[in-house]
Formats: structure tokens, sequence, C-alpha cells
């Protein structure tokens, strides 16, 4: 396999990234990786390293989009950016899969407009894992389409479920529709229609609607919800435990500052426990190819776990199978999707 | 004014709601409060207490909406019940606010049926005060309205940031609406269509799009968000909240047995700052009249503070100021409401 990795993109590059990409060396087998970026400041990145020119190439690529640029103006006037480069590499087969930790709206935006969906995929949702108390939690869409049909949130249920078996060894994954009630009258027209589709479909383990508090109670392993709804929380989450980190920390020092000095090491390991540099990136799924979104701070942890993800995806056909469950008339879309 | 109160709701009640009541005999002047509910339980709370009768009368109902039961069925079926029994005393200006602290959907049910909204308000929203570690933050909706249209977006902006600029003395709100990403261009037809709206709107210190991790930055004081977006981040935080109390306190107790038992009234007193008790309940902004929903699992200060709140909401007149401010053709709807 042939594996693209940004090594523009996110706010440690390029030197977490190429440092990532150095460590997944020892797992690539008869694997490959292309840094895509300035050459320059790769190959000084590597400076150190011996034998990198067995298992890492260098893709040259001379403009970088920012993570402040907006995502449709940046793919027009930056065509010889790493993203872009890296979508047309995957877009045309040279590379199997793409790995990137910078701009995710470009990113995004790159690999749906260049890579193909899979047959039968109407749209491709990005699956994100979150580090929970009670273990993995997976959710989709976490921004792909905010304009979801049901149709695209049932298929997001086939792709997470099959994603959380294949790569988070979940036997049989709990799904949850995000709604807000656990009734059945609950929720919006989407997510009623949406419902009814998952309810209807025996090979789910469909377990119902599941309440913002619930998402990470440890009853789910995975939550769909429109692109949108999931770009909230998935943004809110993240914005909440560094605030909840952050403040319980400082008003420890206010209130016991000999103490918090002493809880300090402590309080780091918890906030380590749930670190997503752990989890790796998150697939965008239902793409025909592999499309890693890391977080923008990610370190070489995270490129590393994704060059794994990579590899777990391929080993257990997560493509091929989604593609034969989509093949069932009931999750097919009733019209050719065109994009849509 | 005449404030009724339910005394059967709530994970607490009677005990606390009536005790709440109590408390709020102090704050009373010419007011009066209506217990609703079961006359031999609110009268065995209030053996202890002299004088009640002056300032409090009890309302007998003989059934309970109990928080699992489903809100139309509840309705239909519980004709006695407390929150019925206060919906139907307030459409008939029997009383001028309702507080309630039980089963959310059948009380917003219940006062939507029953209560008419304000002349030119098409929906009301539910503006929920979260207790941010930079002050307060209005959520609007929280729940009222899951299928939103444009308008009802721009009229919750009207409606909260004068509820804001009254209640919580905001002087020019800072609003924001809640999308996925900053830019004009980012986000889903209804907040696009909204944000055109409120952006032409002059009198509102709009701001343009919040992102879910920026609801709590202090940036902002009004967020709005239709109803089933803004439910989940409501029910999302209140889940978030006490699981990272929890979870913390736990992982102490693993690493550090001793320390954490030294920290528990200090992780107990940052927890207590920021209790939703000491703000009194949400509003449902837009209806003839006062509806004050409180949490489930209200204390007596949480009822006291919402009779606080009836109180502000009507000496500054705030139901007239949206009123007025509706009766500008920008904010009126094009067509006449009909309840929809």
């Amino acid at each position: 396999m042939r594996i693209a990795v940004d090594a523009m993109g996110g706010d440690h590059a390029p030197h977490q990234i190429v440092k990532g990409a150095v460590a997944s060396l020892e797992l690539l087998g008869d694997d490959e990786l292309l840094l895509v970026g300035d050459t320059n400041s790769i190959e000084a990145e590597l400076a150190e390293v011996s034998n990198w020119k067995d298992k890492i190439s260098i893709v040259h690529t001379t403009q970088v989009v920012s993570m402040g640029d907006s995502p449709v103006e940046a793919l027009r006037n930056k065509r010889d950016s790493s993203i872009a480069v890296m979508a047309k590499l995957a877009s045309s087969k040279q590379v199997d899969a793409v790995i990137s930790a910078g701009n995710t709206g470009a990113l995004v935006a790159a690999c749906q407009m260049k890579i193909k969906p899979l047959p039968g995929v109407v749209r491709p949702g990005i699956a994100v894992t979150f580090p929970g108390f009670h273990g993995p939690c997976i959710l989709c869409d976490c921004g792909a389409n905010p304009e979801c049909r049901p149709i695209n949130l049932h298929q997001y249920a086939v792709m997470s479920s099959l994603y959380a078996k294949e790569v988070w060894q979940v036997e049989t994954p709990r799904i949850g529709l995000l709604s807000i009630g656990e009734e059945d009258a609950k929720g919006n027209k989407l997510v009623k229609e949406a419902r009814a589709r998952m309810k209807s479909d025996p090979t789910l383990n469909f377990r119902g609607n599941v309440e913002g508090r619930d998402i990470f109670s440890g009853e789910f392993d995975v939550v769909i919800a429109d692109g949108f709804v999931g770009n909230v929380v998935l943004k809110l989450v993240e914005g909440l435990a560094e605030t909840f980190y952050q403040n319980i920390g400082r008003s420890l020092r206010e209130l016991e500052p000999e103490m918090a000095m002493q809880m300090e090491a402590t309080l780091g390991e918890i906030y380590t426990k749930h670190d997503y540099n752990e989890y790796g990136g998150a697939p965008l799924l239902g793409v025909d190819g592999v499309c890693i979104i890391c977080h923008g701070s990610s370190d070489y942890r995270s490129i590393k776990n994704s060059v794994k993800l990579v590899q777990t995806l391929a080993q257990h056909h997560v493509n091929q199978q989604i593609t034969e469950y989509l093949s069932e008339l009931s999750v097919a879309p009733a019209i050719p999707p065109k994009g849509s």
C-alpha cells in the first residue's frame, strides 16, 4: 500500500508529522509512505534519520493551505498545496490512502471532489472516535454533510457499525440515533424518517434514539447524527473538555494553591488517558480509498496511529464490506447518487 | 401578580418545591403564590410553617405527570395533573406566571397549546442560561421548536437579547448563531438564511457564527440555535459536566486516594459555583404570560430564583418590549402565524 501523509498540515507541521512518519517505519512492512510538502523542510526534519529512503519518499509541493483558509477558496487558488496534490494522487489511484492534520474543511472538500464514493454510497461521512470514560464511542457524521437526508443517516449507521466492528473490535456495535428524546415521536422530520429506516434494517443493532446526555454513557458504541449536529457536538466536547480541565486547575490554584501543585501531574495523567492522539484520526467513510482526518493539534502519535488505522481498514476489507452491504436493496439509494 | 408553582413536578417534589415556595415568601411583596398539586402532600410540607396562608394558596389536583411520561399522552390522559391545570389557569389569565420542575416536554406542550403567543411571535423558544466559566451564557431555543424556520431563529435572537439585557443586565448582548464554521458560507440552509436576516437587523448586536467549541468562550452572551440542536447541546453539556466531575473524582481516588479525600470539598465548591440551581429556571420566551421551566433535579433555591425571575421579567416589561420590537416589519412574519 502507498500512504500519503500531509507534511504541511496541522499546528505542529512539519516537525510532528515527519516525526510521526518516522515513528511509523516499524509498522510499514511492504507499505510505503509518501510525505507530501516542501522538500527542504521535510529533508531538514529527516536529517538525523538513517535509511528513511527505503520506505519514505517525498512529493514536493509549493503551497500550503493554512488552518484559517476558506476551504473552497484554498482549493481554487492553491492547486499545488499538499492537500490538493494528495487528493489528486488518491483520485488517480497513485496512492491508496491519505492522512492529514491540516485544514479539515479543505481536506474533506478535496476528497469529496476528487475521490469517488464507494458504489452505493450517497455521501461520505466523518466517523470520529471519542475517548470516552467508558471506552471508545464513534460519532458519524462529524461535518462532511451538513444537509442530510434519511438515507445518509442510515448509510452512516451501516458504515460506522462495520468500522466499529472491524477496527474497534466491538462484536455487535450498539447504534443510537442522536435525538431530543427517547420516544419514537421525538425529534425532527429527518430523524424520524431515518429512525424508521434504521429500525427496519435487521442487520443493524439499532437501539433507538440517544439524547445528548447519553452519548458517552457507555450504552452506545456508535452514535449517528447529521453533519451539522455532529460537528457542533464534536467541537463542543473538545471545547468543554479543555475548559473543564483548565478551570478546575485554575479554581484549585485559587482555593488550594499547595494542593494544586501536587495535583498537576495527576490531572495531566487523567487528561492523557483521554487524549485523542492515542486514537489516530477519523476516517471519511464511504470514499473509494482511505482518507484519514487528524486533529489540527495532532502530535506524532496521532500520525503513527493513523498509519496503523489505514492498515487495519485495509486488512479487514472495510470498504469492500461497505460496498457489499450497500448493494442490498434496502440501504441503496432509490435513485443513482450523481454526486448528490 | 399571581404565580403558580407546580408542587408535584421534579425529582424532589413536593418537598423541595414547597420549601422553595416558603423561601420565596420574603420576596413576594404584593404577589401571591399558588401551589398546584395534592393538597394533603402540600399541607404536610407546610405543617411547620406559620402564616403561609397570607401569601400561599393551594390548588388541588389529583394527577401527576411523571418525568418518564410521553408529553402528548400525558396531556391527553391526565387532565387533572398539576401541569395541565397550571396551563389552564394561565390561559384564562387566572395566574400571570407558571413555574415547574416537572416533565419539560409536557410543560412546554401544555403552554404552547393553552397560552397564546405574544403578538408577532411565530413560535416561542426556551432560553436556558448556562453558568459558564466566564459568566452566564444564554442558549435559545433549547427544545421548544425542533423544526425551525429562519424567522424563528431571528425572533429568538430578538427575544433572548432583550432577556439578557433586562434580566442579566448585559448592556448590549453579543449574539452568535450556532454553526459549523465561522465563515458566512458555512452551515446548513436554515442557518445561512437566518444569518442573512440577523445580519440585516441593525438593532441586534449580531456577531456572526459561533462554533460548538466557542459557545462558552465568553465571547457571546446569547447563542441562537434551532430547538433540535439546542436541546442536544443542553443535554450534552449537562451530561458532560456531571461525567467530568465524577470521573476526575474517581481517577483521583485511584491514583491518589489520600489527596482525593482532601480534594473532595474543593471539587464540590467548584461544582457549586456552576450550579444551575443558583440561576433559576428557563423562560419559554414568546408566550403571552410567563412560563418558567426548571431542571428536573431542582432544589428549593431554583424555585426561589425562578420566583425572582418572574418578578424581574414583569418589572422590566420584557413581554411588552418583545411585542414592540416584533411589531416592526423586518422581524414580523410575512404571513400570520396561525400556530405554525
